[in-house]
């Protein structure tokens, strides 16, 4: 797995966050590394399945940064993860993802989307299993860090 | 969503354990609530896609639950939630969805499965996302409780 895989959901993530809250992230360093984790306070989560590959998705949030991107969607500023943070957590994950799958269907990797999962809990971290290679990628914003983390498979069928 | 759908995890987490760990599990009462969510200190999730539905699947375990399970397949108790602990969930999150997998094409209903996530950290939530029907359905233990999510959308593309 190389950037023709990454950069979608990237470039997908930096448009929905600055169409829907007018925020920008900074992307770090993308990671290779099995011993790293991606960790935050709310995550969305979702399995793509396709004809060559499958693999999952998801996005994590440290609390601040994700009631941040509330306040700014919305002009009010949550106390915490309630049901509309979760709610806007899923909506995220199903715009990026749907972002990079039309992106990567052009380039002959088409897959379909599962339904989204919401976790919640402070500070959960979250672990690909996979065969294949899986990638972390660290966005940080005043407000908070947010991770990503995408692996994929080849399908092997007999 | 009905019984059709779910009988078939719930069979299949109770044949993985009873061969893995020789271990029942009391199922409880499946809850179709949509304020109802599932509970743990460890999870494994999985999206489902298929050419009729897609959905998604999720098991959370209380941490003394998972410990136990890995204490009676392997003779050791482990103290806390640990990387081994997390791989054992990943095992059976694949193995209870590939079960209901094989019922579930039997029955017309096929669908190929994403890779799986475990998601670690004390009492998190977990809530599927999704316009169709979710049911959860509790699971107890002398040891502690376990959760399963079950939802399943039809997919409905132009």
């Amino acid at each position: 797995m190389n950037a023709e895989f990454v950069n979608p959901f990237l470039q997908a993530l930096q448009n929905v966050l600055s169409m829907m809250a007018q925020m920008e992230l900074k992307p770090g360093k993308p990671q290779l590394k099995r011993d790293e984790y991606a960790r935050g306070d709310v995550s969305g989560i979702i399995g793509m399945v396709g004809p060559k590959v499958k693999g999952s998705f998801s996005i994590s949030f440290e609390e601040n940064l994700a009631c941040e991107i509330m306040h700014k969607m919305l002009g009010e500023m949550p106390e915490s993860i309630d049901d509309e943070v979760c709610d806007m957590v899923g909506e995220i994950t199903n715009m990026v993802t749907g972002g990079a799958k039309k992106t990567l269907g052009e380039s002959g990797y088409e897959f379909d989307m599962a339904t989204p999962i919401v976790v919640s809990g402070k500070d959960h971290t979250i672990s690909h299993r996979s065969e294949g290679p899986r990638i972390i990628m660290p966005f940080s914003h005043l407000a908070g860090k947010a991770y990503i983390e995408i692996c994929f498979d080849k399908i092997s069928e007999a």
